[in-house]
């Protein structure tokens, strides 16, 4: 379709469609406080220690998300300091999987460790020629396919043993 | 990500994945009986009177199936000579919403019009350029987007209606 739309407008659009499916009355201004919801998403409890861990490499987060969400969710947490950078696919205006936004690194595929919870962002990844690093947080059986990640966690804080010693 | 696998095989993938998930106990010959469904799909009761009233303009189908689908279901609902061109994205290795499967038609956007079940599917033709008409059987609500189809029907038949005098 190549319309792009940014983050906060899409989830915006999803969760006022999801109130008129569900028939839930709702308010402009209670629509707005679970838009803010957005900004201020809690950090999962081991993701400072699994970031200090990852130090002594460089660290981006690489997101579908709008610049405004990330890096509100990135202050808002005190992670800010651990990231060299945070990107957002919004400045190339597609989305992942689109190898476009993977090239946005401007690394070498095989210089980055991709960690994602989401199999389809490590498999675009993993097209991208990255090795992948899943984090299967909730043991969720993967789906068979042309593709499997290169290792599989349960948690953030494991992330950092996958990495050449 | 850029990586295409046709139809026959995603949606192979992704019975086995949903049998699995569900914990089914299947064998591989009650699988492939249920892939086979898939290449005689019954045709909606009103198909064939509402390709007799659209007799008056060339008729093609754009489908994400692949090519066996496609003339399997077409044959088996003995609906083939209603069709100019039966086209499957095949021929170009990527799925719609992309505006290069919408380009195969060989038309000027202004020229065709779109008729889809998918909401999705009409969104892409109408980036496109087409006018669309979406066949909403379900009487769904449309999704508040950026897009509104030109026409909305409840059943094929009604298709013709919606066509310039």
């Amino acid at each position: 379709m190549e319309r792009y739309v940014d983050f906060w407008q899409v989830t915006e659009a999803a969760l006022r469609f999801a109130v008129r499916r569900l028939s839930i009355d709702t308010t402009n201004s209670q629509l707005e406080r679970l838009m803010g919801a957005y900004l201020n998403p809690a950090a999962f409890d081991e993701a400072r220690s699994a970031l200090e861990a990852l130090k002594g490499s460089p660290l981006a987060i690489l997101s579908n998300g709008s610049p405004r969400m990330l890096d509100s969710a990135v202050r808002n947490n005190g992670l800010e300091s651990y990231f060299a950078e945070i990107i957002s696919v919004d400045k190339v205006k597609t989305y992942k999987p689109s190898p476009r936004i993977y090239a946005l690194l401007n690394l070498t595929a095989a210089e980055i460790l991709f960690v994602s919870y989401n199999l389809w962002d490590a498999a675009g990844a993993k097209a991208f020629g990255c090795p992948v690093c899943w984090c299967n947080r909730s043991g969720a059986e993967i789906e068979h396919w042309v593709f499997a990640p290169d290792f599989t966690v349960r948690q953030l804080d494991r992330v950092a043993e996958t990495l050449p010693g």
